[in-house]
């Protein structure tokens, strides 16, 4: 069990909480993703996962949901 | 053809906005909806329809994606 924690910025509310969240959670091994909205700003991301994640997929899961990983 | 005029608060995104739409669209005769979102404020929504709309069949369309009509 691994443990991955990012900041994503800009996410404004639920529906943003909800396409990272399942844009992360197609990357392979990951099992749980939570997400403490900090409305507009930087919220922290926690990710458990199998194995250690390749932190490219995480950023470019991020990416492709419309968010920045900033940390 | 019947234009509606409404105020939507509370709106942060464009998932927000698709939510929005997408619940207007499900009432009968609507044709068109367009949003000019004011993040986290008050969002100037024009509906247009073939015929005129039942404004709580509006309202409620709005509340069931999550908003709220405040004007």
């Amino acid at each position: 069990m691994a443990r991955t924690d990012i900041i994503v910025h800009g996410m404004t509310c639920g529906h943003c909480v909800n396409a990272v969240t399942e844009e992360l959670k197609t990357i392979d091994g990951v099992q749980d993703v939570q997400i403490d909205l900090h409305e507009g700003g930087d919220s922290p991301v926690v990710i458990t996962s199998e194995g250690e994640l390749n932190p490219q997929a995480v950023v470019d899961a991020v990416d492709e949901a419309g968010y920045q990983v900033v940390g």
